[in-house]
C-alpha cells in the first residue's frame, strides 16, 4: 500500500485544509455537490448583513460595492477559468446562465437549427435546451448523442454544441480544445457547462477558443447552498444580443430610462439585481481557489483518484470513471449492483459521497480540503461495505 | 401640528422597530427600496452558514429542509399577497420571474401580439418584455401607454396587461380588481408586478381575479440586498407551461431523467438550485410581515403618507403621489427644480431617501419601523432644505 502519511506530509496544499470548516468524524467527499464552508465566509458574511446592510443599508450599493460585485466575483472566476478580461459575470444560477447562453448562441447561426449535446449531460442542461427550443418555434431540436457520436454529428445544420466539460455522473472529462475546433469546423458555436470544473481542473476557456461557458459557484468554488453560477462570453461575441434584458444589463441601470440599451462590455449578461450575499459568500470561495496553485491541485486530484480507482478495482467495483487521468475530472465514480445500500453503509461511517440512480457511487475529490489519508479511511470503508450483507434504506 | 407624540403612544406596531436594526442617527425613508436588517436575520444566517451549511453539509437538502425553502417561503409570500395555497414560489430575481410570468401569459394568448403596459412602468419590466418580444420574434409588441389611456387600449388585440400595482416613481397605487376585469373583459390574461405592494397595503391576489403576480423580496419584505423575488400562478393556470424549464421545476428532480416532465404543481416555476442563504434570509423578513396586522400598517402608511404630503405642500413642493388614499402605495413622492441638490441636503441631516432623475424625491413609508415623530423631523428637514441655497453634489 502506498504510505499516505508520507504524501500528507509532503503535500504542498496541506495547509488550506485549516481554512475550511470540517465536521469532526466525517471524511467530505461531496465538495463537487456541495463544497465545504471556508472559516473566513463566516466572517464575511456577518460583515456584510451587519455593517453593509444593517448600518450602511441602500448607500452600500456604491460605498460598498455591491453594484460592482457580479463584475468584481465574476472577473475572478474569469482567472479561474482562463477567460480573457472582463468577459465573466457571476449571478443567476447556471441553469439561467445556460438559458442566455444558448439563446445568445442561436442568435450568432440564425439559419441554424440544431442543439447538439450529449446524452448523459447534466439534466438540466438538455432540460433549458428543450425548453428554449420550445419557446423559440421555430423548429430548434436538441439532438443528445452518445459522446463517442458527437463528432460523427457534428455537421453544418448544428448551430450550438452544448457540452459540460466534466461528466457529473462519470467524472469524464471532454477534451475543450479538441472539441470546440471541431465545432468551429463546421461553424458550430460551443456552449460549455464548466459546473464540476471550475476550481477543479486547470482551465483555459480562451485558449480553447470556447465560445460560451456557463458554471456553478457551489461545487468546487466554495460559494454555498445554491451560490449564483456565472456565465463567461468570448470577447470576439461582444456584440451578441442577450434574451434577458433585463435593468442590470442596461448600459445606465440608473438612468430609468424607457428603452433597453444594453450594456457595452459583459454587463449586458445581467438581469436582476445582484444577490449580495450569496455574491460576498461566492467571492469568499473563488479567492481561496484563486490562492491555490492549480497544477498543485490538479497533481493531488490525479494522485488521489488514481489511490480510489485502484482500491475500488481491486474490491470487485466496476469504474466508470475514465482509467486515463487526462480524460479524468475530480472525482471517482463506480458501480455496484447493490450501491444505494453500500453508500448508506459508507454515510453511517461518515464517508460522505452520493449514489446516483441507478448503481454509481460517486466521490468528489477535493484537494483543499482533503488528506490522502481520508482517501486510504474511505476506500478500506467501501471495501469493508462491498463484502457487508445489503443494509435497508433508513 | 399633529400631536405626533401622541401618534407614537398609541401605534399598535410600535413594538416592531425594536426587532430591526436601525443604525443611529438615521430616518431611514427608503425601505421602499432596501428594508432595513431584522435582528433576527443575523442569527438565522449564522445558523444556516455555520450548522446546516458548515457542519451538516450537503444533507441539509433534506434534513435541513433546504429543497423545500422555495416552496415555504413562497407560501408565505402568497399569505402576504393574499394568494390561494400552493401557489407561490420564491427564488430567481423578479426580473426572472417577469420573464416566466409573461412567456407563460402568452401561450395562453397565442394568437395575441400585444403586450400592454404603461410607459412608467419600471424599466427592468418593460426591458424584459421588449426582450421576450424579440426573442420570441414572432410579431410581439410592448405598447406602453400613459396610465390614463389603458382602458382605452384594452382591446381584443392584447395578450397581456402587465402592471406595476404601485408606481416606483409615483406611489400611485392602479385597481387591481378593476384593471384585471377590464383585461379579462377582452381576454387579456394579467400580469401583475408586486415589487411596491408585498408587505406595503394589503393585497389579495386571488380575489381579485390576477392570472400571475412577480415581486421582490428585498423592500417591504425586509429580505437584504438582492433578495429573491417571486412568483404567483393562479390555481386555474396550473397546467401552463414554463419557459425556464431546470431540474428544479422537474417532476422528480433525483431522477435526472432525460426528458422534461414539469412538477405538477407550481413546482414548474422554479429553475435553478435554490439560493438557500437568501431564501433564509428572506423568510425572516416574510415572517415579521406576516406578523403584523396588515390593516394596521396601511392605517399607519396613510396616516404618515397623509401628515408628509400635507407638509410638503405647504412647503412648496408639488406632490406626485395621488392625493386620494386609495390610489396610493407606501411612499410619497415630491417634486422640485431642486430635487437632486435637496436629496444631498437631506441625506446629509441623515433623512435617508431617495432621487429619481429628474426631479422627483421619494420617500418610503414602512410602518414597522417609522415612528410619527421621525416623519416630523425629515419634514421638517426638507423644508429647511428647500429654503437653503443649493448644494453641489459631493
Amino acid at each position: 500500500m502506498t504510505d499516505l502519511e508520507a504524501l500528507d506530509r509532503a503535500d504542498p496544499l496541506a495547509g488550506f485544509r485549516d481554512l475550511f470548516e470540517l465536521p469532526e468524524g466525517v471524511i467530505y467527499l461531496d465538495g463537487n455537490s456541495l463544497g465545504p464552508l471556508p472559516k473566513a465566509t463566516k466572517l464575511r458574511l456577518a460583515e456584510v448583513v451587519q455593517r453593509e446592510w444593517g448600518r450602511d443599508l441602500i448607500r452600500s450599493w456604491e460605498t460598498n460595492g455591491w453594484m460592482k460585485l457580479p463584475f468584481r466575483v465574476g472577473e475572478k472566476i474569469g482567472r479561474v477559468i482562463g477567460a480573457e478580461p472582463d468577459r465573466t459575470v457571476a449571478g443567476d444560477s447556471t441553469s439561467v446562465n445556460l438559458f442566455k447562453a444558448l439563446a445568445a448562441a442561436l442568435t450568432l447561426r440564425p439559419e441554424r437549427r440544431i442543439i447538439l449535446s450529449e446524452r448523459g449531460n447534466f439534466p438540466t442542461d438538455l432540460y433549458m435546451a428543450d425548453g428554449l427550443c420550445r419557446l423559440l418555434a421555430r423548429g430548434h431540436t436538441v439532438l443528445a448523442v452518445e459522446p463517442e457520436a458527437i463528432d460523427a454529428a457534428l455537421d453544418e445544420r448544428v448551430a450550438v454544441l452544448l457540452l459540460t466539460h466534466i461528466d457529473f455522473r462519470s467524472g469524464r472529462m471532454h477534451d475543450m480544445v479538441r472539441l470546440t475546433r471541431a465545432a468551429h469546423a463546421v461553424g458550430a458555436v460551443t456552449v460549455w457547462d464548466l459546473s464540476h470544473s471550475a476550481g477543479a481542473v486547470p482551465l483555459d476557456v480562451a485558449g480553447a477558443g470556447a465560445d460560451f461557458a456557463v458554471g456553478c459557484g457551489y461545487k468546487f468554488l466554495n460559494g454555498g447552498p445554491g451560490s449564483p453560477g456565472f456565465l463567461y462570453v468570448a470577447a470576439r461575441h461582444r456584440d451578441v444580443a442577450m434574451p434577458l434584458t433585463g435593468w442590470m444589463g442596461h448600459d445606465d441601470p440608473f438612468a430609468f430610462a424607457p428603452d433597453y440599451v444594453p450594456a457595452a462590455g459583459i454587463g449586458r449578461a445581467l438581469v436582476g439585481t445582484p444577490a449580495v450575499m450569496g455574491l460576498a459568500a461566492l467571492e469568499v470561495g473563488v479567492d481561496l481557489v484563486l490562492s491555490a496553485d492549480m497544477q498543485a491541485v490538479r497533481t493531488k486530484s490525479l494522485q488521489m483518484t488514481e489511490l480510489f480507482i485502484g482500491a475500488a478495482t481491486a474490491a470487485g467495483f466496476r469504474v466508470v470513471t475514465p482509467l486515463d487521468p487526462t480524460r479524468r475530472g475530480s472525482q471517482v465514480c463506480v458501480a455496484h449492483s447493490r450501491a444505494a445500500s453500500i453508500m448508506r453503509g459508507l454515510i453511517a461511517r461518515g464517508v460522505i459521497g452520493d449514489f446516483r440512480p441507478p448503481d454509481v457511487l460517486r466521490f468528489g475529490i477535493t484537494p483543499l480540503t482533503l488528506r490522502f489519508e481520508e482517501i486510504g479511511v474511505a476506500v478500506r470503508a467501501m471495501t469493508a461495505e462491498a463484502e457487508q450483507p445489503p443494509r435497508l434504506a433508513g
